[in-house]
């Protein structure tokens, strides 16, 4: 007997019927003699609907108040979902966040999970009841509901997996798993069997469709995460501790290519060529909560002043923009340039790890494809290239088609 | 400063525009120097909305599931409500009926609070908070969510204002008080300033608009209730101790008519006249949780066999016979006979106790008004009577006229 924690996102149980389909799989799963604990997000675009519903009321929503509005929507996806199995003859049972254990921090709109107290599954799991737990939220020390942010779902997913010690968290979907590239963007992309964390990490933070803390917790808790269509039978795509588990030939390969769109870049000029003046630019930033991704400083050719370029996302250009103007006195001469035409796209791979000739083929495929490279960015197993906007899917087919993922295995 | 609980109805915040009249409302209490919690229901129709939701996945939804369901409506009012406040510029909080310190017992559907703790509110009073409680739920000792029936938002505002000790309990609602009789039935109705707490459960339990479980617990702990409208100013009427505050003139008077439509009346005939029968017929449908108004028991002409009738609500009346046709063979000769096309009207004063007339005038004017008199059941305050329900609008305005509570005060 094998313990599973399943998850299923808004769209897998978007309605009566859905739900239904959802409770015959979970019921799958009990006759093959194993325990699940299913993790659920809002139905369909119930989230959505209730963030509109609050700005009828309140110009800003209070960020405790909308956490707590919000956290009704698993509500009644999980106790509609156990409603369908009882009546398909099942003992189960719906927990709210709050009553699995999920504890966190107070962090409004964006918790993270401080703690998972499994008590209350294990007692259900342990009378023979189907667990239906409520993704996306928790309960801060003072006893209010938090919500955890883009993503929450799966990390509730993770999360449980890792406390319960369980076999496998399956992650089910609108897409039949992780592809070498987005199948909108390359129709020859394939389903990967298999993916390490650290190379999915790369995939999801460059736009893949996974966020990146579930895939973060799986990789600390070592938790096997499998994506795949909550509408098909299809095989899906395994996270898990790779590449030691892949054959030899398969760790030499590149696993995929990812693409971001929105990306801006900020150009701060002229700033003095000084210890202090990078803490000084982000720490702001940090502070007003804006991701920044890639980061690049010149040499500066006099020795006395360098400049400093980086990227966001398109919609927190305005904010972050806003912050260096607030910095321009501390700046000196500095000036200030952005453009928010940018994507990125990046080459992923652990079989690149010390292996030479990668960054070089990727930059002669998009110099052959006419397509200009305006910052380049390297982690261990992935190569990024921001380019322009306009060349974005261009540049993930060619690298695609050059880098061999088009042909089978 | 006094402490006040205020409750609003699923109408007084059935939309966003009804939502932030609320809150000017509360707005105003604490202008006046006052504290005040507020109690809410469900917007509008959501609780029969998403009990129909629950009949799309399930045929007999399971009771905890739907409870745990149907408490979400109340956490969607409460945020949005809090929301409005804050937007106007108030600090207010919302909190859950678990939050809230509501505890029940297990009996979903229709759980009773069991105790208050009213800690969290105090401390949130303390900090100079409006506080916002959803109306309707619980937490069980096994921390799960119930919900206390119908009217079970004005049974958790009157159990709040008894362990907070509040000065008042006001129900807001769309009707501006209690009547002499219901407005839409007889448009001479007066409005009451004020009614005993006997007199209101006999008016609630005879078809008045409030549910007797909130009057009982407010009997019980002695807290005044001012029944009024959330969309005027107008004058509402205050349940309390009466009718010792009230001038003696007032306590010789009927307070109110009161009607019931669907009632059936079950009749088991040639019941053996001995110790323990009616306990034998009226166990069972007390285990099915089916109430039994009026029973009447007639004197068996040869000594060997009785007659016995009691009424019910006409939707229960299919399970009342099925429980009586069980206990046939028991009754041996019995027959049984239904009829679903009654109604009560009620004469209800604490003016009548001890004075002899009320009844035989009551009789008279119906009679008066060729009305026929099927059963007869009196209490201390109240006389009522079993008619046929074509009569029933026609008897209530009778009775209004021929008691003289047409004429003002």
């Amino acid at each position: 007997m094998a313990l599973y924690v399943h998850k299923y996102g808004g769209s897998s149980v978007a309605d009566a019927e859905k739900i239904v389909n959802v409770a015959r799989r979970i019921a799958g799963v009990h006759h093959a003699g194993h325990q699940v604990v299913t993790v659920v997000s809002a139905m369909g675009e119930t989230t959505d609907a209730l963030i509109d519903l609050a700005h009828t009321v309140a110009t800003e929503p209070d960020p405790r108040e909308l956490d707590f509005l919000l956290s009704t929507g698993e509500l009644v996806s999980i106790t509609l979902l156990s409603m369908a199995l009882r009546n398909l003859g099942y003992d189960a049972i719906s927990l709210s966040g709050a009553q699995a254990g999920i504890r966190t921090d107070s962090t409004y709109g964006k918790a993270r999970i401080s703690d998972v107290d499994p008590d209350r599954i294990q007692r259900e799991l342990a009378s023979g009841r189907l667990v239906i737990v409520a993704g996306f939220q928790g309960l801060t020390p003072d006893e209010d509901i938090t919500t955890l942010g883009r993503g929450g779902s799966d990390t509730t997913a993770v999360a449980l997996a890792a406390a319960l010690h369980a076999d496998r968290c399956d992650i089910y979907t609108d897409v039949e798993g992780i592809y070498t590239a987005d199948p909108r963007a390359v129709p020859a992309a394939r389903k990967l069997a298999e993916v390490g964390y650290q190379e999915m990490l790369e995939l999801a933070a460059a736009g893949a469709k996974m966020h990146p803390r579930s895939i973060e917790l799986g990789a600390v808790y070592n938790v096997p995460i499998y994506v795949a269509s909550s509408f098909s039978d299809a095989p899906g795509t395994l996270i898990h501790q790779g590449p030691d588990n892949r054959n030899m030939e398969d760790r030499i390969k590149v696993t995929g290519i990812a693409y971001q769109y929105n990306i801006a870049k900020v150009t701060v000029r002229g700033v003095a060529d000084q210890p202090g003046v990078a803490a000084a630019l982000f720490e702001p930033l940090a502070e007003a909560g804006i991701s920044v991704d890639t980061i690049v400083q010149n040499t500066s050719v006099d020795r006395t002043t360098t400049d400093i370029s980086f990227t966001v996302t398109t919609p927190d250009l305005p904010r972050a923009l806003r912050e260096m103007a607030a910095l321009e006195p501390m700046l000196g001469t500095s000036s200030i340039m952005s453009d928010d035409t940018l994507a990125s796209v990046s080459v992923v791979g652990s079989g690149m790890q010390n292996a030479p000739g990668y960054a070089s083929r990727m930059f002669r495929i998009l110099a052959d494809g006419g397509i200009n490279i305006d910052m380049i960015t390297t982690s261990e197993i992935r190569i990024s290239c921001i380019i322009g906007q306009d060349h974005a899917r261009e540049a993930v087919r060619l690298l695609h088609e050059g880098f061999q993922l088009d042909e089978a295995g």
